[in-house]
């Protein structure tokens, strides 16, 4: 009776809590760890009775220890309490400083970061062992046994060990020093470096831990547009004060590094990268970034590109660039992030070819401290590219895969596009180099080292971190696949949506399979066919075909589109620009031809006549017309599908969903309104029969204007 | 036994709650309704067992049903049956159409938004009455009536009525449409315009319901620099989405509009307030603007001031432009609220007295409907001023009362001060005209009908909505204040700290304490003896009394303190500019002399020399010295009341705290050093005998700079 009198009170307590405290605000991300079914709770129970480890604990182990308990308690409804002792179920958190006896594993494969997740029987006691190397591996081991316990994982026959296939798995922000986010649509940058160093608040911690539970180690906090002062010791100092929060999470500080800071912080007259007092102004600055974080990452630099400062100014290759950044960051280890999206504005060729052209000849010229890093396609992040020839070619120096998290190019944070899918087709792509892109960037394939995947954000200041819930999801495929870059994105879509909608089998897999028809609803309802960079000037927001009038010739979308009355399309081939020519003979061979380029791809390759047959047995300006109707028939679909998902999530995350699908079925009617009233401007050609007319004339879409349009960065 | 197994299973789900779900983070503002003691919550039940009204509910009174209901299950632990039968102990919701037999009100006295809050036996019964004309009387009723609880007022004996004194009670947002915000230090604007009207997420109930709680009926969504595209349709759009959001709780959505919308959105060749085209645009669009928003509240504009546009531009008048305005918004019942807040490049005079001299002598000339909004003084949200000299100098004009929330001049978010104190200064300031500016603003004095308090907003996307915790006060006490400029800023401390930190007696009073003195204390290490405008330029941020070098004269601190050899201070007595003659001749008399101004606003008025006599015996270059070091002396003493409170505060509203605590001490040595530093270079005195010498050398403080202080806008 007076166990039920303090049950009574803390019911209580918890009723008295003001409605809403529990908001599915998304806030929570896949770290929601709502309680199992029953048999679930006591499945887990069962195998978590205790969290053992050798303590003393170093920060990173208290955060596994907190993690497994808070997460237990959450899922099963019991906190298991903390302990020394090798009690029966119990969890043991094992490195090779504290092995139970009698626990045998191969260590040394698990890496400094991998880890074993193994149910095994020890000093007669039943246990479930997450052993690692490092207390970072029993991080990374904490989460991924949750991650089972929540997938329903036969957790009593666990015999798993996971170790990274990518060394840096990094973060890149485009955050501002003023908080504007470069192509940011999640509000502000979490960065607030006006109160830092001395205001921290939770919400840096909470940013470490959902990156460690995806196995992300490493954060570039700046816009790869930098600005000198970065680099000055009071913002030295707050990036300090972040990269204190986020080492328990592993999580390690890069920064974007200005080329010219040299002379504009330094006041030296040069920033040439062979001018020796500039070589000893990088050196000092290094002693002095590391003397704030004694392990900081490195520098990424975006150099000689789009009115970026670099080595080119004084007659100097990227090689001489990066290697005079790595010289200085070498002795403390660090590495030099140097980005290969370049195009100049004096370059008048293919803006497609010319990375390829820049860094190519430079193949075994970077110091060993150096990643070349690599935009997963040769133009810009557009919905469907092929992958960049530069992946293979480089045989001796490593490549970085660059992937954007953020949807520039794919509808913002309004428009649900899964990127798993896209992620996976650049990884698997075959190179022609005896490998697909994900051998080249983990370094098997040509035996790097030092490699290295990165994302760049979609994290802001909202409250659900990316702009809406299912963006969510890209940061965590990010993650995921980095560690892995074999994990397959239905996979890791079902992974996702486990944690973060629904453990119902029935309910996740709806979700898993609208999300993985979005992209390519995407790319129907903008780019089909190949086509790319269709995007209103600047801030890349809804269809502007028709814009001719830029400064630079490849800003315009007419530049890529290339649409007239002859046809429509980009001729890379030997015909043309020939920058196919840069794959590698089996790839270039297939994709110099038409008939043998896989249809995504046509326009991006080609330019061919209206009449063009395709294998569907349409002529190309059908083709064109009905992939644009299909995109907002997937989309029109991808609304029902969720609409039908009511009841299964939570009332608030669903009608928030649901409003953002209504924009976006609103904004693939938009597209598909504009490109065919353009495109038929060009053609001269009547609609298909049966094709319902756009609602609007061109002249309707064309006047359109977003002056505000998020994303411009300050 | 089975009751037992029920509440096991509430609590098991309780306890299965994310840690952190329930963070202490300040989102919940003074909303956050913690469970009363015993006896409070046993006193709290017997006076709310249920909540009776006449159904069928508006959306108001579902607000305010929904308000009781949350507040009282939260603060009592039961949530009590909504109903429609008089039970014993129902609090009732009574207006004249619902008025239960027995209740004899004086109905009229209660106005369109008061409210009586009356313990009455109806019908045999004990009950609550809260009664009043409209639905939105019985919402801030409520509010009021949660409030007393907390209060731990007798809620037995209860009968009180309140009407608001102020007509319109407004925050005005200096919100750009890119999401920057004009002096904001808490993150971006939480008017995502760009994904607005179609997605409106919690947020923005949640500010319309915090807004309610205190009595604030309007707010102007953007910045008084304006834009004209807020006008065009796509934005009217997105601000009728918020309408709809605010409706339910009253409050009322104005805009800012740019005198020359004509000109940019309409083609016009001009703008002039004369001209028949602009009067029929501003008509149509108007007419627009209300076909949008039926209820929408007005206009605010900011004419010929700082680079805007205005009627001067073309020859014409204040009351020519605001009058123009009027007329359009007329037929709708909308009202302009016209800035007095003007200085022109080419008016070489004495700053502060310009509005006055531009807006004196067209009392009686502008529309009834225009309300002249008028900063507290007349320079710029200073740490003190003296009141306003048009307070009362225009007897046929309704002047509002325009505050600032923000602290632009008063350490940003990242310092305490309560403005509560600030806000009550100004108020009971006797005009000299036979009022205090309260009489002045509440319209008793001079008949006004039409009266307005103007708020400059402090609210950004930070989860604590104002940047720290205590800048929610200041929020708090604006909407209280306008409600009732007759409340006392410390009754407002009071209400405030026990709802948002501790109810406990001795804990909410070593609260109130610290807000009590925390504006004086800045006032001392910033700008102390009326001192002013000594601020950064541009951002304002940090002392930088030696600028002398910006475009415009009076845009440098040395225009304000005049400091050299001779002495400090800004001549406004009749051998100086004698803007003083402005005050009514009582209060001009008094602070035409030194000898009869009070310190606090000695240098505001006069020039003075370093060895002038003041009232303490101290000469004024000792005296300043002391003010600065009592500042420095009242910031540390704030940081060891409040560490004294740890335990009574959750601990992690007590860490953030304390944290920006810090930053404050360091800043108010920072004031004290670099402002003794420079004064000391002008007066050329040795600094007094025992008193501490500046950390550091007078170039020190030059010398630093601050490129991405946040507020400046875009």
């Amino acid at each position: 009776m007076r166990m039920c009198r303090l049950w009574l009170w803390l019911t209580a307590l918890a009723l008295a809590m003001p409605l809403g405290a529990r908001a599915e605000d998304g806030h929570e991300l896949w770290l929601r760890y709502r309680p199992l079914s029953a048999a679930g709770q006591a499945g887990l129970r069962a195998v978590a009775r205790a969290v053992v480890h050798g303590g003393p604990a170093s920060p990173t182990l208290r955060a596994a220890v907190a993690e497994l308990r808070r997460g237990v308690a959450a899922l099963a409804g019991r906190e298991p309490p903390e302990g020394r002792r090798l009690v029966p179920g119990a969890l043991v958190l094992a490195t090779p400083e504290f092995a139970p006896a009698g626990l045998q594993l191969r260590w040394r494969d698990l890496g400094r970061e991998g880890y074993a997740l193994r149910r095994t029987r020890l000093q007669g006691r039943e246990v479930t062992v997450i052993a690692a190397n490092t207390d970072l591996g029993l991080l990374y081991g904490s989460f991924a046994w949750l991650r089972a316990a929540q997938a329903g994982a036969e957790l009593r026959r666990l015999d798993a060990t996971s170790v990274p296939k990518v060394g840096l798995r990094l973060l890149n922000h485009w955050d501002n020093l003023d908080r504007s986010v470069e192509r940011g649509y999640a509000g502000a940058s979490i960065w607030d470096w006006w109160k830092l160093p001395d205001i921290t608040g939770p919400r840096y911690a909470e940013y470490a831990r959902a990156n460690a539970s995806i196995g992300i180690n490493g954060t570039v906090l700046n816009n790869v547009n930098a600005k000198a002062e970065s680099l000055t010791a009071p913002f030295l100092a707050k990036a300090a004060a972040l990269a204190d929060v986020f080492r328990p999470y592993g999580l390690k500080v890069f920064l974007s590094a200005r080329f010219s800071a040299p002379v504009e912080l330094g006041g030296l007259k040069t920033a040439d990268p062979l001018d020796p007092a500039v070589r000893a102004w990088w050196r000092a600055k290094a002693d002095e970034v590391y003397r704030a974080m004694p392990d900081f990452g490195g520098f990424l630099v975006k150099a000689n590109s789009e009115g970026q400062p670099g080595p080119q100014d004084y007659g100097r290759t990227h090689a001489d660039g990066a290697n005079m950044l790595a010289e200085a960051l070498a002795p403390h280890g660090g590495v030099v992030l140097w980005r290969a999206f370049v195009y100049a504005h004096e370059n008048a060729g293919d803006r497609a070819g010319q990375a390829y052209a820049e860094f190519q000849p430079l193949d075994g010229r970077f110091a060993p401290n150096v990643v070349v890093q690599v935009k997963n396609g040769p133009i810009d992040f557009q919905p469907r590219e092929p992958f960049h020839p530069l992946f293979g070619a480089m045989p001796r120096t490593p490549l970085g895969l660059e992937l954007q998290i953020t949807k520039e190019y794919l509808g913002f944070s309004t428009h649900l596009a899964y990127l798993g899918t896209l992620f996976e087709e650049v990884l698997r792509a075959d190179t022609g180099h005896g490998g697909t892109v994900a051998r080249v960037v983990d370094g098997r394939l040509q035996g790097q080292r030092l490699t290295a995947m990165a994302g760049v954000a979609n994290i802001g200041t909202d409250r659900n971190w990316c702009g809406s819930q299912f963006d969510q999801a890209n940061w965590y495929a990010f993650g995921r696949m980095a560690w892995d870059p074999d994990l397959s994105a239905r996979a890791v879509a079902e992974e996702w949506a486990a944690q973060t909608f629904s453990a119902r089998r029935a309910a996740r897999d709806a979700i898993v399979e609208l999300m993985m028809g979005s992209r390519e609803a995407v790319a129907d309802t903008m780019t089909p066919l190949g086509l790319h960079h269709l995007m209103g000037s600047g801030h890349h927001y809804g269809p502007a075909p028709w814009v001719d009038d830029l400064e630079r010739p490849d800003w315009n979308p007419v530049y890529y589109h290339r649409a007239g009355r002859d046809g429509i399309g980009f001729d890379r081939s030997p015909t043309g620009s020939n920058t196919v020519a840069q794959y590698a003979a089996p790839v270039a061979r297939l994709w110099a031809d038409p008939r043998t380029t896989p249809p995504a791809l046509l326009l991006w390759f080609h330019h061919l006549p209206w009449d063009y047959r395709m294998p569907s047995g349409r002529t190309l300006w059908a083709e064109l017309v009905a992939r644009y109707d299909a995109g907002v028939a997937a989309v029109d679909d991808m609304g029902r599908r969720w609409a039908a998902l009511r009841g299964e999530v939570d009332g608030e995350r669903h009608a928030e969903v649901a409003a953002y699908l209504a924009v976006q079925a609103k904004e693939a009617r938009w597209w598909r309104g504009a490109c065919l009233g353009y495109f038929q401007s060009a053609s001269s050609l009547p609609l298909p029969p049966g094709v319902r007319p756009p609602e609007h004339d061109l002249a309707f879409y064309k006047a359109l204007r977003f002056p505000f349009a998020p994303g411009r960065g300050g």
